[in-house]
C-alpha cells in the first residue's frame, strides 16, 4: 500500500512544481491521511525538496505505528510537547533551502500563517488551495472497495432494523441501535450522526433524533452510513408504518423515487454537476414542490461525508468516472412529514454498465 | 436566559473597546454558541456598532429556532445559499461605518481573512485573539449546574455497567453500552469517544476500544463523559477483575490515587496551574515513574472537553473560583497495563468547602 501514498504525493508534487513551488505543507488532517496513510492528531506533511516528512507532536503509537509502513516518508516527531508542527515544517523547509512553500490557505489559520512567516521570513508562502481535495475526487479501486464494504455494512444494519418491531420505539433509540449494529458488523464507526425521523419529522434532511415514538400510519425515514478504513458511505430510506399507506403517502413516495431515479440515471462521465441536480429537481419542481427543496441533490463522498463535487444548481464542472457521489432528493411537508431517498453510487461509463450502486437496500415503499 | 447572552456580549464588547476595536466578528462555533445561545452550522456573530447580528446560511429551524429567544440579537439569514457568513458580516460592519473589526485569527483561515479584506478593504482587521475563550473560563452557576447534571448521568451509566457481568465482553461493546446508557439517562450524547481499556491497555490515556475481551486478573480502566445542554464532563476509573488484586496492582493503584488526591486538594483559587500539575506529578515522579507520564495532570472543561486552563508543567496563570477542571493522573506500564483516575471538579474557595467534586463514583479499588 505504501506505493499508493508515494504516488499520490508525486502527483501533488507535480502540481506544485507546475505552480512554481518546490515544497508544500499539507495541514488538513484528512488530506494528510490521504497522502501519508496515517494522520495522527496535529500532524502535518511536508513535501520537501529532499524528502517527504510527516511532522508529529509525538512518536507514532498503536494503530498509526502499525499502519505506517511507508519508507519514502520519514516520521519526524517534534522534540518538545506543544510545538506547532506547521511552524516546525516551515522551519525545516527553509533549512533545506526551499525558497517557496505552498500552504493550505483554506485550512491554515491566520495566526498559524503569521507564526510560519515569522519563523521563516525569507520563505515565500504560496497557496496550495484545494489541490489535495481535487486529487481526492477520483477514487482508485482500493478506495471504492472500502466504500463498498461500508455500504454493505450499512445495508445489513438497516435490514436488521426492519425485521424488528418498530412501533412504540423512539427515534433516539432506533438511531442508537443502528449505530451499534454498524459497529457489530465491522464499521470503524458511523460515517455521520445517524438520523431517524418519524411522522411529521420524516423526510427532514439531517433531522436530529428526538424522543418521539414510531406510530401507526407514520412515515419513517432513516439516514445512516458506515465508515470503513476511513471511507464513508450514506444510505437513506423512507418507510410507512402499518398495513396500508395513505394515498398522499404513495403519491409523494412515487414522486421522490422518480426524482431520485432520474438523478441516478444522470450519473455518467461528462455530465455536468448541475445537470444531475436538475434531473431530480425539475421533477419535484414540476409537481409543485418548489419550496423547501434541499439546496443540492447530492455530493461527493469518500474520506469525508460531504466532499467535492456538489451536485447543485450553481455547481461548475463535469463528472468523471470513478467519482463516488450521493443522490438524495427529498420533500418535507411541514406538519405532515415527507420522504427522502438517498444512495451512494460510483460514476461509471455506460460501457461498464453505468453508475454502480453501492447501497443496495430496496427502494420499494415498504409497509412495516 | 437571553439576558445571560446579552451580558456576555457586553463583556466582550468592553474588551474590544479597550483594545481599540468598535466591532468584533466571532466565527468559532463554540464561541458563537457561548455568546448567542445557538450556533447553527457556519453561523457567525457580529458585534456591531449599532446592533448584534447572528449571520446564518439559512433561517433558524427546529431546536435552534426554539432556543433563540434573544431579542437583542437579530438573526440575519444570507439571501443566497453558499455565501460566506464571515465575509457578509465584514461587509455589514463596513456598511455600518465601522473602521476596525476584531476577528478570531486563531480560527479564521487565511483564505477567509483574504476574502474579508477584499470585500471591505477600508476596514482595519485586528485580532480578537482568544478573548471569548478567556471569558468562558470562569463559569456561572447555570453552566455549572449543566455540568453537574452531566456528571450525574455519567456516574449513573458507569454505576450500571459495574453491576453487569464484565468478563468475556470486549472493550468495544462495553464502550458502546456506556454510550447507550448516557443517552438513556438524558445526555445530548457522549462528551467524547468513550474509552474502555483492559489488561495491558488499561491506564492508557485516550485508548481506542479494541476487540480484546475482559479477563480475570485484568485492570479495567474506563473513561467517559456526558454532554448536557452543550456542557461536557469527564470521569475515569480503574477497577480490577476477579476476587483479589495482585500486590503490584494495589501498589500502583494506591500511588495514582494519592497523586490524584494531591491534585484535587490543590484546586483552590489562587493556586498556580503548574502547582496543581506538580502536586500530582511529583508523587508519581518520586515513586520512580518518570517515563510515560501524561503531559498534563488536568485541563479546563465546559462547552469543550479540553479547554483552558491547562494544568501542565509550563502553564502560566492561577486558578479562579468557579473554573471547572479535570484531575486525571495515570501510570501505564507497557505490557502490563496501568491505572488512571479522573474527576471533574469546580474550583471553590476554602470558605465554601473547597473544590466541588462533580463526578462522585467511588475511587476505592473495586474488585469486580
Amino acid at each position: 500500500m505504501s506505493e499508493v501514498y508515494a504516488a499520490r504525493r508525486a502527483r501533488l508534487r507535480e502540481r506544485c512544481y507546475a505552480a512554481g513551488s518546490a515544497s508544500a505543507l499539507v495541514s488538513r488532517r484528512v488530506n494528510v491521511r490521504y497522502l501519508a496513510g496515517v494522520a495522527p492528531r496535529d500532524a502535518v506533511l511536508l513535501l520537501g525538496r529532499e524528502e517527504d516528512l510527516l511532522l508529529c507532536g509525538a512518536p507514532l503509537t498503536g494503530r498509526d505505528a502499525e499502519a505506517h509502513l511507508d519508507e519514502a516518508l520519514r516520521v519526524h516527531p517534534l522534540p518538545g510537547a506543544g510545538g506547532d508542527t506547521a511552524v516546525a515544517a516551515a522551519d525545516l523547509a527553509a533549512a533545506q533551502g526551499a525558497d517557496s512553500l505552498a500552504v493550505e490557505e483554506h485550512h491554515l489559520t491566520v495566526a498559524r500563517h503569521r507564526a510560519i512567516r515569522s519563523v521563516a521570513p525569507r520563505l515565500l508562502l504560496a497557496d496550495l488551495d484545494r489541490s489535495v481535495e481535487q486529487l481526492r475526487l477520483v477514487k482508485d479501486e482500493e478506495e471504492i472497495s472500502c466504500m463498498r464494504v461500508g455500504a454493505e455494512i450499512a445495508d445489513q444494519a438497516l435490514g436488521e432494523l426492519l425485521e424488528s418491531i418498530l412501533v412504540g420505539r423512539t427515534e433516539r433509540h432506533l438511531a442508537l441501535e443502528l449505530e451499534r449494529r454498524l459497529i457489530d458488523h465491522g464499521a470503524d464507526g458511523p460515517a455521520f450522526a445517524t438520523s431517524v425521523a418519524t411522522g411529521p419529522n420524516a423526510g427532514r434532511r439531517g433531522h436530529h433524533p428526538t424522543d418521539r415514538r414510531v406510530e401507526e400510519g407514520d412515515f419513517l425515514s432513516v439516514c445512516l452510513g458506515a465508515t470503513y478504513r476511513g471511507y464513508r458511505c450514506e444510505i437513506g430510506r423512507t418507510f410507512v408504518i402499518g398495513t396500508s399507506p395513505a394515498d398522499w403517502q404513495i403519491e409523494l413516495y412515487d414522486l421522490v423515487f422518480a426524482a431520485q431515479r432520474a438523478g441516478r440515471q444522470a450519473l455518467l462521465p461528462g455530465t455536468a454537476y448541475r445537470d444531475v441536480d436538475r434531473a431530480g429537481r425539475q421533477m419535484l419542481d414540476s409537481a409543485g414542490y418548489t419550496e423547501g427543496l434541499p439546496p443540492l441533490m447530492g455530493h461527493g463522498i469518500g474520506l469525508e461525508i460531504d466532499e467535492d463535487p456538489q451536485l447543485a444548481p450553481a455547481a461548475m464542472g463535469k463528472l468523471d468516472a470513478c467519482v463516488p457521489v450521493t443522490v438524495e432528493p427529498g420533500v418535507h411537508l411541514p406538519g405532515r412529514g415527507g420522504v427522502r431517498i438517498d444512495d451512494t453510487l460510483v460514476v461509471r461509463p455506460e460501457a461498464d454498465g453505468g453508475p454502480e450502486l453501492l447501497t443496495i437496500t430496496t427502494k420499494e415503499l415498504l409497509a412495516l
